[in-house]
């Protein structure tokens, strides 16, 4: 039989396929793992990837599903598209299902402008006529280059092994340089390679980048749980923990410097590349995530004022926090915006290039806390909203991560459907289908505005009369029933309480007020909002439509809401690819304009309104 | 009975002793090792001191030994001495005879400039009004005071502080400025103390002083050995040891570390001071040892062309060396002018200024390789003279290190006189003695041109007819009997044969081809060199005319030797207090003109001709 390649973007995972296989099949066999929530039947359209190379001709039910627009731009079904050719796919919305780790995202334009350079001399050979050091050697040809080494302070790492390398190499070595200072000098000409590695260190996850520094391409992608996670799940059981446990703060720092070298390792070597050749890293986090990760303790951001140690930009050497890359190394930290508004943010916003933008445009990424800015070239505002656990699935009673067994999607049709990561039987719910759960239930009229369930022989609507009986007691408090027990994988019914209900109330009201207050104080009305850009994994991964319904995002901006993907690994990575792009990052973080909700006058007020539903029509 | 105060300067040491005692005894019970080599009877002037308070009236016997000169500027003897009022004594030429390490000196002018500043702030307190992070309120206080920290590299170990810093001391704190960047960040006002450390890494011997860096008071003088010792005698057996053994730099980079983190500690303690408050370090080394110090490894100035891997003054933090003192703290190298002519020159050359001298002097400093400086502020020549370690006692039949049971000095009167160090019975001799035993035997007339012991019958000196029985065979060679088998406290006789001699011609001859050498290049005769100063331990402990007559020196220039104790200390010491000198340290070795011996066309010859002996009159 007759076999194709198929290669997938931006992962550059490569496999090989029998004719007529589906993209779905060939992304088994690169090991994607890749949302299928209509197991593949070709009816969800949730499959959508764009093929660049081999599309060939759609098939009809991709046609029904698919607009115009969409397949002009290669954009298909992944489960319904054969490979009769060599095919490259770009994953536009990819998500590692194992641990919902959002990866991919679109890169808008900019300029490559590496943050190192290297340059590479053929020193002077030392003889009884040329007796200088080994050093001033070496600086000599620099010299002759224009590149002046101003300082007394030289790495001594870099002294450190000058005399083998120069030897080693027949004074033939390739200096790096940062700024105007050279920071390593290495044998032979190595000025046809830099790679640098960006990261998005998130509370739960880790997702680092490995780029090729003079083109921008990217040699492979890496992620895992941020193992932080075992003291704690969310930033302030981790500041707590790093109060409260004896070297807390350096089991911290340590779990994530540990994950970032793993990682580094496990990217060189999908890459084939040694991890030496790598002498950049950018580090787009939020403010606890980045002190840890320095090892700052971070004790003053979760306290009022709320001040963290650092915001600027900071350059350390990779080898100061015993980051193994080239010893020349740097770190590029991404700057904060706030103590809750952090250099994540700084990355989505560089990402989404609002401080550019003439329009004013709503950026939102939703999460315990959720950072919220809105703003364009003239003014940008943000703020963070506490809007606790209940998007990632915790204090809710059924609720769990985005993992595989949970419910993630609810759809009241004909009957309650539902798709479960990675198929089978759930297990439970995570915040995406909470949100669609609430968002059906008020459509069908089931809630009140103050979330209360409607009994049932006041149920209006003829669809909520189907469902009426889903109404049950559970545990003591009314709750409906998503899922009988005989349904589930672990035999418990699975269901979402009046209870879980009120939880969502105070995450969404805690977004929505945000929201408000931004709006307020930026003077901006529903019409001045072009865009409604959704960042971060639960951005992605939430129906827009059912976080408008319940009010997380205000119905007007429904049709305005975009999904930008992994927008701080964006950020991170347009900041190690240019160091223009680096400077703008600080420039943002700079003239955002961070709001204190707590602070704000009317904020009380606001927030209980928030909590509220709207009536549907 | 009444009882005074002796201050001993510049250890300041202080003691108290009943009146009349000597200062001799006062010296031990300072705990003093003192040189006394007539025993204390006043006889050899050896002891001389000088008393800067409270002299009183010279005894009759000082009167004979010291010249008007000398008296009037309050110089003693110390065994003759007595305290009859509270007395202060400078240590002009002190040795710890223990392992005999020099380490006081008399010191120039000069101005104190420090290197790092420290500047009181006090910096605004975080509120909802003022959520900045702490560093950049920190450095809006220090704005407003002129400085301007430029980079976006801050120390992490600073940022790592900084939040409980300014919380612990309410926001009042002190920053430490090296050049425009902020170093160090501590609690309340600190700007009163700022103390540094001045080292003298030898090759032997390491000396630490701890200084007052406002007043440029000494507060505490310390010693020790280098550690390095056992893992070879001299900088030769150490690069191979580096080379030779597994983890071997590893092994004497630590090793020096080490000790001289312990001196710190030592100077801590014996100033009552935390080492918190030491903020700079300045080392001066030969290249080998400023080499290992920094962790480099010395290889290639053991190989021909002798080139060291950098010798501009490198700015270090203390950290990056595991240099324990204020996190702040800075270690300024001193520069090295060549691969055998290294910091410690480079100090020595600080401390006499003959880099701003209208006349021409000569520098020596007497060693296993001696370095020789010739010139003024017009030109500067220096070579490194390999002189083997007959002058350390290494190699010589009964040479041992100038410690205690050494024979010191020798003088041939009516029978042969010599003094041991630490007293009693003699175990050998020290390279002192052998040049004084020499210089005897040259001009009793008992040795010829070439080294070679006359005949006895050949004798025409009446003097040396009385020492002929002296001579006598040891061990199949000519030898000269010092001191009898029954007079040693090893019950071996203490002799100086033919190869000793031998020995001694191929140092003094290394040593005296280098002077001519410099001479020749620098165009300089006898006449023109106004000053030959003798620097270093052996230099000082030496006896001037000795050297001149075996030809180490020129005799021609006997007359216009002075020593200059450790003038490597005196250099560090004043690169630590004076910024400026620091710089000037760095020009100097510039512009020194560094001599290869070895490619010199006539060195070989010269040298051949060196190690003759001139005929005595």
């Amino acid at each position: 039989m007759k076999k194709y390649k198929v290669l997938f973007q931006p992962q550059n995972l490569e496999t090989e396929v029998p004719e007529d296989s589906t993209l779905m099949e060939a992304m088994d066999g690169a090991g994607i793992d890749f949302d299928f929530p209509c197991g593949g039947q070709g009816k969800c359209g949730k499959c959508r990837v764009k093929v660049l190379l081999g599309a060939g001709v759609p098939t009809s039910g991709e046609l029904e599903i698919l607009d115009e627009k969409e397949l002009g731009s290669g954009i298909r079904l992944a489960c319904s598209t054969r490979v009769r050719d060599n095919v490259v796919v770009e994953l536009i919305d990819y998500k590692q299902l194992q641990h919902n780790i959002l990866i991919a995202s679109k890169e808008r334009a900019f300029q490559i402008e590496p943050h190192l350079n290297k340059i590479f001399v053929e020193v002077e050979k030392p003889s009884l006529a040329a007796q200088r050091p080994d050093w001033q050697r070496v600086k000599d040809s620099l010299a002759e280059q224009g590149v002046h080494h101003p300082a007394p302070e030289v790495p001594v790492a870099l002294l450190r092994r000058l005399p083998d390398t120069l030897r080693g190499a027949e004074h033939r070595v390739t200096a790096v340089i940062h700024g105007n200072r050279v920071v390593g000098v290495e044998g032979l000409d190595t000025t046809g390679t830099m790679l640098g590695m960006a990261f998005d260190i998130g509370t739960t996850t880790i997702v680092g980048y490995l780029l090729d520094l003079y083109s921008g391409k990217e040699l492979a992608v890496v992620s895992t749980l941020n193992p932080q996670t075992k003291f704690g799940a969310d930033v302030i059981s981790r500041i707590t923990f790093a109060g409260r446990e004896e070297d807390g703060l350096d089991k911290l720092h340590r779990a994530v410097i540990e994950a970032v070298n793993r990682l580094i390792g496990e990217a060189a070597e999908k890459a084939g590349i040694n991890r030496n050749l790598i002498y950049g890293l950018t580090v787009a986090a939020n403010t606890c995530m980045h002190h840890l990760f320095i090892g700052i303790n971070p004790r003053n951001i979760a306290v009022s004022p709320y001040v963290p140690a650092v915001g600027e930009p900071l350059v350390i050497n990779a080898g100061e926090l015993q980051i193994y890359i080239n010893p020349a190394g740097k770190i590029f930290m991404l700057p904060n915006i706030a103590g809750f508004v952090g250099a994540d943010t700084t990355a989505v916003l560089l990402a989404t290039e609002i401080d550019r933008s003439e329009d004013i445009k709503l950026v939102i990424d939703i999460g315990t806390n959720g950072e919220i800015a809105l703003g364009s070239g003239e003014k940008m505002v943000a703020c963070s909203a506490a809007a606790g656990p209940a998007f990632e699935g915790a204090q809710i009673s059924c609720g769990m991560r985005g993992a595989v067994g949970a419910i993630d999607h609810v759809c009241f049709g004909d009957k309650i459907e539902y798709s479960v990561i990675g198929g089978g039987s759930p297990l439970g719910i995570c915040g995406s289908a909470l949100l669609d759960a609430v968002a059906g239930l008020l459509e069908l009229g089931m809630l009140d505005r103050r979330g209360r369930f409607i009994p049932r022989d006041k149920l209006t609507n003829s669809a909520a009369q189907m469902f009426k009986d889903n109404i049950i007691e559970h545990e003591g408090q009314r709750a409906f029933l998503l899922a009988g027990a005989d349904k589930t994988g672990n035999g418990r019914p699975v269901v979402i309480t009046q209870g879980d209900i009120r939880e969502l109330q105070l995450a969404k009201g805690a977004m929505a007020a945000g929201i408000r207050v931004l709006m307020e104080i930026r003077g901006a009305r529903f019409d001045d909002i072009k865009e409604v850009l959704l960042a971060g994994a639960f951005g992605n991964y939430l129906n827009p439509h059912s976080a408008c319904v319940i009010g997380l995002i205000p119905l007007e901006l429904e049709e305005k809401i975009k999904m930008i993907g992994n927008a701080a690994g964006t950020g991170s990575r347009l900041a190690l690819l240019s160091s223009g792009e680096y400077r703008r990052a600080s420039n943002i973080a700079n003239i955002v304009e961070f709001v204190e909700l707590g602070s704000y006058p009317k904020f009380n007020s606001i927030f209980a309104e928030s909590t509220y539903f709207r009536q549907i029509p």
